[in-house]
């Protein structure tokens, strides 16, 4: 197999491999979080910029691609750059209402640029509220079609008064570029783990800067791992267009190259452990998280794919079919694409255990392999020191059964994500036992 | 695929296409089970002839297939033909006890022709009732070795007294000719669907008047519905030896034509829905059966082949091995093979529910496909007018979201009925969209 | 198929085939048992020599296959050859508190010869108790390292003084041989059937003198069993090393000859039904005792491969994979591996459940076969007197429909094993018919 010659790595679990505490990786994402939250990230313009340049300064090997305004990629065209400095809504007595430099939420994301007297009525037409979560200004875009406006709370709209309201968006959309990051780690094998989020939100904390301060802690934690077996390609950008964009530079590659993908999002909150299977329900990538997430709660939310949320709908959808699936901490929940959606809804215990999920499963993944006993019959275990010599009343140690056990169903067409659900184990306690008998040549890989 | 010319029929089903109302298809299917359930049906003789002829007059195309007596048909003989004019048992008194004129069951069905005087005793020998329904008299055949008999209420039988008593059949069974009815409507591609039902029973109402004016009517509903995907071969046969028959002339085609087959009966009451799965349960009908039913009523009797009951026995016998299941609405019930299966056990709700069900399955069949997503990504959907170009805190439409969802599962695989049944829907509603989808040329069939 | 010119044998089941009550069989058993439970069986030596020659008086054809000592088998050396004639313990002052004579368990089997004075301290590092079981002597072995020891009831060895004590172990290991026993019962096929024990267990009832006494009697009655469809080899043999020993001679004729094996062991408990899947769960022999089992007790324990506890670790290990499962009545026990294990554990009952369990899965074996229907459509069973030629309001009789649900299934794919549990009866009310149906000619098989 490809796996002949790969080297088996040390990835240890409890404690943290890169030196830190659990509370200090937590409080390190929060903090990371809290400074990137207030950036109006878009598809396009100088906020998702800003967070590239961000990224680009915590990590290695980062490389921008880029996509020019009116570029076709599949069905879709890139759009025109947007920027923003400044907007607001005066009322009819001259009074500032609404102020983009309050919360970036306050403006339709792509609005064309605007300075008109409008009345109430013809106004309401460019306002946007939710009548359901009264307090909460919502996150509205116009990506695709011309269109401007402002986002309010619902309380607030329903006391404006008649009269003439002055309305200012100074924004550009110019011919530009779309970018997106992505870094290339190289491991033993030229086979391809892809890992996403997205950049495109404005100042939303678990959808999405949970994403993007958690896959940029996990670029870290690769790029210190030793003997990695696969590669892994990483990738930051804007939702949808972004992944279609990528896709349509990197499909074929990842067609030959890719074996397990994972979309990183809303990974920020602390409302239990989920994930979007595939399709089919039936690729590595799926059961890898399955494993893992059983081992992180008692009660995981398996979601299937009728109910997708992210960027998995562009690596999943038919004629791409890639083997990726999307992980989140609570997923869906009420404050999604509002105003509430902020720095008290994420917490460090939460952006930690999101950056937990992703590297158990790329360790379940690097731990993965397909162990084939090579003596006939049961090997002679107290030879090896695997067993003790002496037989009877004694109950085998904990040692001696996970060993004997592990032997038992390596037939070299079990892999050890099998093996471990055979064993009701997971797989990082089994790996330990994998490296002795490889070193005791009683298995080959 | 051979579907690739096929155009989309446009099956629209609520309200109904034949431009009737629910009621007064059940009225006119009751009205036509009243007129010939009086009919002495036998598997050959004049109420099997009359029946044909009937049938006849309500559709186009109809073609009579004849077996003579004698003719060999796989393990099986063709009959003698049966006739009756009269039959009656006078009591010692000579009173008129029993008579044919009142009900067709009184005579054991193919009886010879007697006319003897004879003891309670040896006659009892050629009486048959049923301890446990008193009231009712059963229905008894002896088709393949000469015999006679009367059948009778055991309420009556037990009242019976001792005498010299007469009997009397003027029955004929001579050479001559035992006859199927076969209508073939011919569709876009030479696929075949068949349907059939039986017409043997005599003065029976839910077997098998009901499946009579049930599947005539489906014929109707076929005969004026314009691009039928798939062609359909009707049949109305004697039970067991006309299906037979219909194998040993049909076999060869079917065997290479048949996509889905479905034998109707007993669906006249209105005790609810079931089928008869095949033997293995995976074929195409089975799928179509299942999918439909669950849309039909809560809590639908799927019955496993071990409780097989009626030609579906011949269809799916090993070496025929034909994807065919059975329809029925309630399936075995107490009256089952006397004379209280009468008019008062089916009504005009139930026949009405009989046609629908194979209405559904038929048009699930007809709007199953495999559609296959053209586009690399996600197609960009408000392009198309399939979404609205303002996104955010806005829910997706019902329809939207449908739209969205059938396209992410549409990979030229799956086919249709696995579509709804992920997204949990009926088939019909799901249909439009796939109409809407092929039109603006996002998918391919 | 190779099956066509096999004659089918008449298996029947109630009364038992070899003219002995069920009482006479269960005390037949149960006084073997009690003979041979004193002799000190090992991997080797007298004991076990006894053993085999105890069961070569039982039966015809028995053969032994030598293995010499220091044979290489795989990854095992075949051992020295031991045999002990006494040991005793002696306390301070003189008395023997421990003497092997009293019960072999006492000697820590393959204990090398010792006769040394030691203080208790030293003494403790070669005596072994269960203090979870303070009156129990437990069963030791050392097999593969030279040591001695004794074994007592962990409430005697808190009271032994401190002192000088006399150790001795009167007892060899030289160069010798290790036998098992193979005898070969010849069927109509040379597909074969293997069944084994072991025979290297000192004084204990369930494990293993059970085994021993239930298949040298399951032997007696294959014997005696015309018409065998396959061929049968039975192994006694010592457990692990013996099992090993017999692969290293037989794995290729097994490899291509073998259908089903059954270890059978601790059969001699009353204490429920139980066997030990294979690792995929999937082999005829998991389908055979499944089915078994199921009509035993109404609560069988079906035990996976996690669990494993006997030669079905050699049989089954990864690189043999041949299809065995493990018989056992209750499985584990408290008193396994003990002193306890005595004859007041096991009893007639129990050694007669023990036998007709591994009996009924023979029968399984024996019976399956894959009917095939010969003729198209329903065959007309009324011409071959198998359905009553007055149709109607009669219910069919049991064997009727039995009949013809056999029939309807028999397409030459199903096994009769998986017919019967379509049919949820056990195979050995369902082959009659088979039988019935090959005479008239309606199958093949």
């Amino acid at each position: 197999s490809i796996m002949e010659n790969v080297k088996l790595g040390k990835l240890n679990f409890l404690p943290l491999p890169i030196g830190k505490s659990r509370t200090n990786i937590g409080l390190e994402l929060y903090d990371n979080a809290t400074e990137i939250f207030p950036w109006n990230r878009s598809l396009t313009g100088s906020g998702v910029e800003k967070t590239l340049r961000w990224i680009e300064t915590k990590i290695s090997n980062f490389k921008k691609i880029e996509f020019k305004t009116g570029k076709e990629i599949f069905d879709w065209v890139v759009p025109e750059e947007w920027n923003i400095s400044e907007a607001w809504l005066e009322d009819p007595d001259g009074k500032r209402i609404i102020d983009f430099k309050t919360n970036n939420l306050h403006v339709v994301n792509y609005s064309s640029p605007v300075d008109k007297t409008i009345s109430l009525d013809e106004l309401q037409h460019h306002l946007y509220s939710l009548p359901e979560m009264p307090d909460a200004v919502p996150y509205v875009t116009s990506y695709y079609q011309r269109n401007w406006g402002f986002c309010l709370p619902h309380s607030q709209r329903e006391k404006l008064i008649n009269g003439i309201y002055r309305a200012v968006i100074k924004s550009s959309l110019k011919p530009g570029v779309m970018n997106i990051g992505e870094i290339f780690i190289r491991g033993q094998t030229d086979k391809e783990v892809l890992i996403s989020t997205y950049i495109c939100h404005p100042s939303m904390a678990n959808n999405e800067v949970s994403g993007i301060v958690v896959l940029t802690k996990l670029v870290q934690w690769l790029q210190s791992t030793s003997k990695l077996k696969y590669s892994y390609r990483i990738l930051f950008c804007p939702e949808t267009i972004g992944a279609i964009a990528f896709l349509s530079e990197r499909y074929k590659l990842l067609k030959s190259k890719l074996i397990a993908g994972f979309v990183v999002t809303m990974v920020g909150d602390d409302r239990g452990y989920s994930f979007i299977e595939t399709p089919n329900k039936d690729s590595l990538t799926d059961r890898v998280a399955n494993h893992v997430v059983k081992y992180l709660c008692s009660n995981p939310n398996i979601i299937p794919y009728t109910m997708r949320a992210s960027d998995e709908r562009q690596f999943c959808s038919p004629g791409i079919d890639l083997p990726v699936v999307t992980v989140m901490r609570g997923g869906r929940y009420p404050e999604y694409h509002t105003s509430e959606d902020n720095l008290g809804l994420i917490s460090p215990v939460g952006l930690y255990g999101g950056f937990e999920y992703v590297r158990l499963c790329v360790s379940a993944l690097e731990m993965n392999c397909s162990p084939r006993w090579v003596v006939r019959g049961e090997p002679h275990l107290s030879k090896y020191d695997l067993r003790n010599t002496t037989g009877g009343p004694r109950i085998l140690s904990e040692n001696e059964f996970l060993i004997s056990n592990i032997l038992a169903f390596s037939n070299g067409q079990r892999d050890l994500l099998q093996i471990a659900d055979l064993l009701e184990k997971p797989i990082w306690e089994i790996y330990p036992s994998i490296r002795t008998l490889k070193e005791k040549n009683l298995i080959t890989l």
